[in-house]
């Protein structure tokens, strides 16, 4: 229960502070046999690097990846895989100042109250830098569901106010745009919302949306394991995420059970479909077979140059500007870290599905001894 | 994994079916020395049991609870509590139609899919009865959090379309409505919201809020087990719940960091405190000493009286009317579920907390050794 | 961590004290599709049951076993499995005097320090009485083995200073003593040691000795979750056990490379086998596809009525003379219990192992989707 | 289960093999505020480097370790302790040799059974260079319990048929010989069984023992998670370990309850004591306040230039002589490793201790929120 840990039979171990040595992941029990190089890995480290867009901080952070341990002759050999990013850029003079305050919307007051002290530089542990494990692992566990059959895919649903469109949704589009929006025309909008808000020295929200395809029915277990509990937990542990959804979420709060059913069919295979997905593909927790498809809600970036009321160390009110390099907004770059969080959820409960039936491992043994 | 069992220091493990024996949970690390007795657990439980209004199943369940061990001269031992209601009222004969198809928005076809077949009476292991061990167990961890001056309060915030207003809000009202909200006007409103859905034949989401008062700061772990997470994964564990948020939620995400920050001030007691909540108590996924707030989202009850297509087990398009005596909402008796489920959950981080750091822990082993 | 839950994706929660309503076990996470009865663990239950034989308490202990979840229809559902056992017979007026000092080699004292006060009745959860809920799950556990070619065998090695004989060695002999001793001349001994010890109000100690055929090669984990170290835990969580060793064991500490070391060799099956089983069964901590042998030593039941000193509560130094109706011997009783933790074990481990290999996940959902 | 990381709310995450890029390990839950350098760690970790003595591989590893994370301004945060040691020394051609047959004694055969094929160079994850990892660990346990007034110390008890003298033990003697021993003249008798064995190409076991001081009463939980459980499986968790004990061990299950009984009695500090510690500290699995005492067997050394019979890949007998740069014995470089192990757990059990009872935990958020 110390808090780094994640997962049952591939567990995921990450470590690092913003301005420390480095960031890194240790991932336990992936299966022997999977080729990977860092290469795998760093093209999804590219995808959550700052400064590509003018919505994203100019720091320059090269996030190279170096794999420590677990592959052998470009494969994995079981054992534990070791990834590791040196932070090379950090500053630690740009920080000197907030140690002595509470930054607004910050975990700054938490650590502190939790532990004594902090480390102040650049957030430190509760740094968006910390997802650079998460990232690594998610992009081993994607090439093992993708082995399987799965794919796991992630983009920007809205921002502020702005939202895709589903007659427009194209996912071919998400990564030509600056904020990672499968719908050429939203992007546009957000993109001036977001322009918007940093003319005020402000920030914004948004909530990315994700879609796995190709899970077997079966997975999740009952009661507290479900698919969606664990999804759940999983999102809600990015940091800056205050909310997640699956299937119509908070809409069927409000809906019909006429409505919100979806009723079973026959599919075009001749097994058993649905007419509708209202569900998000969990039925009792369990995965379905349609399409796994669930939300999250990102806060507005905490880090603004606009004056805000605070109190320092000693209790006293004072008005701050928080300066440094910060994205406008968190959501393109988060983009990655969901579908990585996914991808290690996902993967986890269907490793942990082998073992539901007798029959199946009877089956599994009489082949494999 | 097995999925029935939750918590690090604190655990919790519940067994049984809808048409079984009984219903039951095991409650292993409860500190020692807790006044406890059958009544502070019947208490919860009769929160939980139908027949209470028009508004719930005509069922007649006692839910009397026993315990079974980890009690003794009426003070917790420290060992396992485990706790048992026998099942009295269940006829399986009820269930023997259900047997043959899949009813739609129901954990049926999943169970088929992941097990090979299923307890098709009353829903088995998917029913509603299953909350009966998060109840039980939960009245436990919400007596002990009493005993630290920590309290759990969940109501019913809104059903279908009818929210209450803050304006209105009245905790002492919450339970002198059929629909426990805290609003009378906004009750009677919702009542006759769920008058109508009854005499469609359908059935009504809803969303039920929780907040805990008096939790200190600094509970929660960085990064995976953040208190936000792991109550979206108790939450998200309960059936029928399709999302999760805390603090302003998606809200959030369509605000900006100016509005949304919450600014520290100097609080009442000459300590730090927030001028605004839109956090929901926790920063960093770490408390912070305001209230936590959170809400969950329910669909409608599955099992509705009007018209539905489905599959039988043999892949053949049906038409199918679900009887039975179903609530046509779930949200009015959930309420205690999530109380339970949060309490559950605060607990076992509040324990984890302890150990956070070394300078409490030399002064605790100082004085009681 | 709370200490009555093993297991990872077989998981076993105990509950239960000697005295008080009953014990029971819950077992989560068992495959479905297994044909299970309450007669199937009942025959484990008798096993361990006291009033077999002049050297086991005089007791009546009924010990019926009932299933109240995850069977339906005859077969396990893969939904938790709840057994019960009520306690019938024990009467809480034999133990007041005992409440009131410290038995030596006994749990009060540890008990009253770790949680301020104790169950003072029949030694509360430390009791026997506790592996009722081992022994009804591992039953499961071995029945479930045994579907997959596996068979897990326990005998005493060892009483006092009398030992089997392996030349005259017959397990067909196990039960046809009162010592539960595989060879008959080596228990016609045993039988006199105990009587020795009986008549000068002592006990004595032991060795349980247990082998498990038909495990395939690749069983437990690198690093902590050896096969070996999961067996060492599980075995040294029995009551009395102070020591655990496999293969040789502390003879290999003795012994030289070049003996200690197992040759392999091609086997009579063509495939590869080993010429001797100094290792019993395990290499770097996983199974090796030998016979896996393992032992298990008891200490002498620490409830004598030869006098002794001690102190009680208020510290005052005593003499006492430990009353009610007990074992001179622990070891034939606890052959089952150590049969048990052994199955528990490697079960839990066989399916952890099921998700080693890449290329077998991918025929596993090839086939099973 | 993924098999390298151990423990609730002391975790530690190993990685790393033999002739990879380096060795590590991730602490998670380290309480906040510990002073930490690196030459904290080295001093352990030097304890346990090759090269020393004559008995030791002449193989030059530096084993200098690196604080990736966790700590700040010379304090630990609270958040993952990340340390690893590169490796430097380490040349892959002195192993294609052994990629083509299985070593006796060693886990090629049971790696390649698992996972399809194995890293071959050294060992990979199944060398004894795996155990950097737990010392770097435990160093860091040890420091802590060290602030809590607990002291961890093993030694050498015996190398093959030589075992230390208790009336001419004395542990400041135990880091002057080459052995480890606490006895000088038993250290003499062993490093000449020790000559004797390399002359004859061959390798020798032994046993290592280990004393816990200052250990509070009331540690260990009931049931699966008693101490002496915990600390076997810690133990024989270390590759070669074959067996382990507590107290009198198997010596207890010789001997008879009058003799292996200790008795209580009046401590010189007014409070409860023992007078003998044939239980080795513990009853009922929970910690006495007495010295924990225990043990460890090692096997032989696997690696022997002596002539050995075993099979290739291909399944073919053959003969090899084992080349390369071995101990003959593991004991004396293994003894860190013990206190390490003992370290790690000890204190994670110390910490779950701190919930044991509601009045204690009370007292502990009245004094610190």
């Amino acid at each position: 229960m110390a808090g780094s840990t994640l997962g049952t039979l591939l567990s995921v171990t990450t470590w690092g502070e913003s301005h420390g040595k480095g960031i890194g992941v240790v991932i336990d029990g992936c299966p022997a046999g999977l080729p990977l190089s860092e290469q795998d890995i760093q093209l999804y480290l590219n995808r959550r690097k700052p400064g590509q867009s003018r919505f994203t901080t100019p720091r320059k952070e090269d996030d190279a990846v170096e794999i420590l341990s677990g592959v052998f002759e470009g494969k994995t050999t079981g054992t534990p895989l070791s990834l590791m990013v040196r932070n090379t850029s950090q500053r630690s003079g740009d920080y000197s100042e907030i140690a002595s305050y509470y930054r607004p919307g910050h975990a700054d007051y938490t650590y502190d109250r939790k532990y004594g002290f902090r480390d102040y530089t650049g957030g430190g542990r509760s740094s968006g830098r910390e997802t650079i494990g998460r990232v690594a692992a998610g992009a081993v566990a994607a090439k093992i569901l993708s082995e399987l059959g799965i794919t796991v895919t992630a983009y920007t649903r809205s921002i502020g106010p702005v939202s895709i469109h589903y007659d427009r949704f194209d996912l071919s589009q998400t990564e030509k745009n600056a904020v990672n929006m499968p719908d050429a025309a939203a992007a546009a909008l957000a993109e001036a919302h977001l322009d918007a808000c940093r003319a005020a020295q402000d920030s914004c929200g948004g909530v990315v949306e994700c879609v796995i395809k190709g899970l077997p029915a079966g997975v999740g277990e009952p009661c507290f394991e479900k698919l969606s509990a664990n999804l759940a937990k999983a999102v809600c542990s990015i940091g800056a995420v205050k909310g997640f959804e699956i299937g119509d979420g908070f809409e069927a709060a409000k809906s019909r059970g006429s409505v919100n059913n979806d009723a079973f069919c026959r599919g075009t295979d001749g097994g058993i479909a649905k007419k509708t997905n209202h569900a998000g593909g969990v039925l009792g927790g369990i995965s379905d077979g349609s399409d796994l498809v669930f939300r999250a809600a990102f806060k507005p970036t905490p880090s603004i140059s606009a004056q805000q009321q605070t109190v320092n160390r000693s209790g006293e009110e004072i008005t701050v500007s928080v300066r440094g390099r910060h994205d406008p907004i968190i959501v393109p770059r988060a983009v990655v870290v969901v579908e990585c969080m996914a991808a290690l959820t996902v993967l986890d409960l269907l490793m942990v599905s082998m073992t539901s039936r007798l029959d199946r491992m009877q089956a599994f043994f009489r082949q494999n001894t």
